[in-house]
């Protein structure tokens, strides 16, 4: 009853990449032998763009009602937005169309539509600084195309947003560790209940002044090592800044928070691998067993892992200045055992989250299976060496210290 | 470096369900003898509810501007909306507040609000007529739940949705085959980006007139089995009818379209479990290679399979009306290679999926590794046998053309 697949045209034919040895493989045999005849080509679904986005075209109303200043030591991330926003929307047919800074508004939208039915959204989080190479707008192309929404011209979103920070920036205090966090956000617009690819979708920039993520300095936090819940899984889409990645880690974070801990470590398999801390990415510093060499660890981009700013810039910064000081920096899978054997050998100096809004996050305890890690820190230590010197030199390229191709924007 | 963990509060301690024999294990024993020490109990995310969903307080605004009905021919799924919508708005202070029927109209959204960034969206698909026992409603709770979005009282709201349905009857064409799909949909309607359990939501229902899915009779489907992305693993959130779900699913539905096939068979895993076809569950009917018994078979619902409820009406027919025939009825794991072992020796007789829209959907060939798999109908045939009876018994109770307790709402 097994027949050859006859592929229906040149074009699906193309795409079908099962080598043709294999088709001539008995069902046993191949069976026994299991490969991946296909891989997500999410390009393949950024549909026509007979447009792209074209800064040229902004227009920009501003507001007849400017905010007031809120005190900035009162400011909580995310709470308070600025004057306006930026909004570019796209359809299948026209694609990308003028873009607008308007007066930040409300989003006046079709109860059917596909947003809030099916989840098509995704988002970057950025403070008005540049990123090297404007990583995290290639980045959100990734993370549009993964679920059928359109790509755009990575440049021409940044030069936009560029021009928006600008217009905000009366909402940057004048004070060190002040910034303005950008969310660039595109949902999927389409108005109708059919699952499929969205034919229209909005590309929408908020802007919401924050301080110091520790404006008393660093705070370790506690982690509970979580196993009964997973956050990403091979073949996931864990590596892409989707909402659809952060809803189902609240209830694991409420009952985490239920037993005194701030973050979930999330776990993954039967091995225990160490993947990522909330909304972070995690490092480790080590010195090895044998050897006692220093080692900079943190879990290597396998599709669980997103694939962080931060993450980047301290690997970076790891090769730049802490190699030479002889320590190895490694991308590589590690598992809770490992920690653990770590911790009680004494072995594990440091361990830290790392994402844009905290920087770095020292951590002082991680749970695991009822008994408290200590994570290398002294009772009264906030944070450990490396993580110190991380959000130093990450600062002093952020605000302009240190002349570097990481510069503002604004 | 380890020492026993010192849990907080009396609470909290309560909470921590680690067997105390185990914190006295070395943790080199413990490593080798992994337990899940906790596990997702979304009831506790329900947050306080003051006040639960109150039917008696229901007002009515009923438009000004009657639609005009469509062509009955015409209908598209999910495109055509009717004239009103009901929403019940729920804050964390006050719970749910007054229902409402209104004129169909845009949610109008601050563009902050945690639905388009972290995916707080769940929804349920019912056509106008009741489940047994209003199962989806308990179903949408356990959606709700697992995203930290309030609960309610299923009896409530399916009181309300009655009244909604009743109001919209004039949409619904009188011809068989023709039905209202209700959409209950909830969404997070907190308006910060910080990550946590949201403080507001809206729970809507919209009512969209569909008619037959197979207007001319079946048409039997061909399926790729998919293992290159993953819709669902254990631990995770696929057993939930979340919004998360499904933006993910669209580019590898794109991709099995662009080489011919209408929907993506999920598969699992290195063993290659067969777990659902498309947003349906999946049947296989196939004969016992050494007893020759008949076997209808679906995955059991161990976490990553949607608890669907044409799924269950299906088994409980089979229960009902096939095992007294012979046939064994079956809720177990099974693989690709049994289903193409099967196959090639001529014992698969049927394959179909199963869900609200199409209720059953016959399966002509699954692409696997390659190759086409015939799943037993004939060149002519459009549907195996069970499919088509499934389809008539569950019809005529659906139409009332049997007494029973799955009845009609309106």
């Amino acid at each position: 009853m097994l027949r050859q697949l006859l592929p229906r045209a040149g074009r699906a034919f193309r795409a079908f990449r099962a080598p043709a040895a294999r088709q001539l493989l008995p069902l046993s045999l191949a069976a026994r032998q299991p490969v991946r005849c296909y891989s997500i080509q999410p390009e393949a679904a950024s549909r026509a763009k007979p447009v792209d986005v074209d800064p040229s075209r902004l227009s920009i109303t501003k507001t007849d009602s400017p905010k007031e200043l809120k005190d900035p030591a009162a400011l909580i991330f995310g709470r308070e937005f600025t004057d306006h926003m930026l909004t570019i929307e796209w359809t299948q047919q026209d694609g990308w169309l003028a873009p607008k800074i308007t007066p930040y508004q409300n989003l006046s939208l079709d109860p059917a539509t596909c947003v809030f039915h099916y989840a098509f959204e995704c988002f970057e989080g950025m403070k008005a600084y540049k990123d090297k190479n404007g990583n995290n707008m290639e980045r959100m192309n990734k993370s549009t195309a993964r679920i059928a929404l359109p790509t755009f011209s990575p440049t021409a979103v940044i030069d936009l947003i560029s021009q928006f920070a600008k217009l905000e920036s009366r909402f940057i205090p004048d004070q060190r560790g002040y910034s303005l966090y950008l969310r660039p956000t595109m949902i999927g617009t389409q108005k109708t209940l059919g699952v499929g690819p969205p034919g229209s979708a909005l590309l929408y920039v908020i802007a919401s002044p924050v301080g110091p993520y520790y404006p008393t300095g660093f705070k370790a936090v506690s982690l509970e090592a979580t196993d009964y819940a997973v956050r990403a899984w091979p073949g996931g889409v864990g590596d892409k800044k989707l909402g659809a990645n952060y809803a189902p880690c609240i209830v694991p974070q409420m009952e985490a928070a239920s037993r005194g801990f701030q973050q979930n470590l999330w776990l993954f398999g039967e091995q225990e691998y160490v993947t990522e801390v909330g909304t972070m990415n995690m490092f480790v510093a080590l010195k090895n067993k044998e050897t006692d060499q220093k080692e900079l660890l943190t879990a290597p981009l396998d599709g669980t892992i997103l694939p962080g700013v931060t993450r980047d810039s301290i690997l970076a910064l790891a090769r730049e200045k802490l190699a030479p000081e002889g320590w190895m920096i490694s991308e590589r899978k590690y598992t809770m055992k490992e920690v653990a054997e770590a911790s009680k050998e004494g072995r594990l100096m440091e361990a830290f989250g790392a994402g844009t809004a905290a920087i770095v996050s020292p951590v002082r305890t991680i749970s695991w299976k009822g008994e408290a890690m200590d994570c290398g820190l002294s009772e009264h230590e906030e944070s450990g060496e490396i993580a110190l010197r991380m959000k130093g030199w990450i600062e002093a390229r952020q605000y302009g210290d240190e002349e570097h191709e990481w510069s503002h924007v604004c």
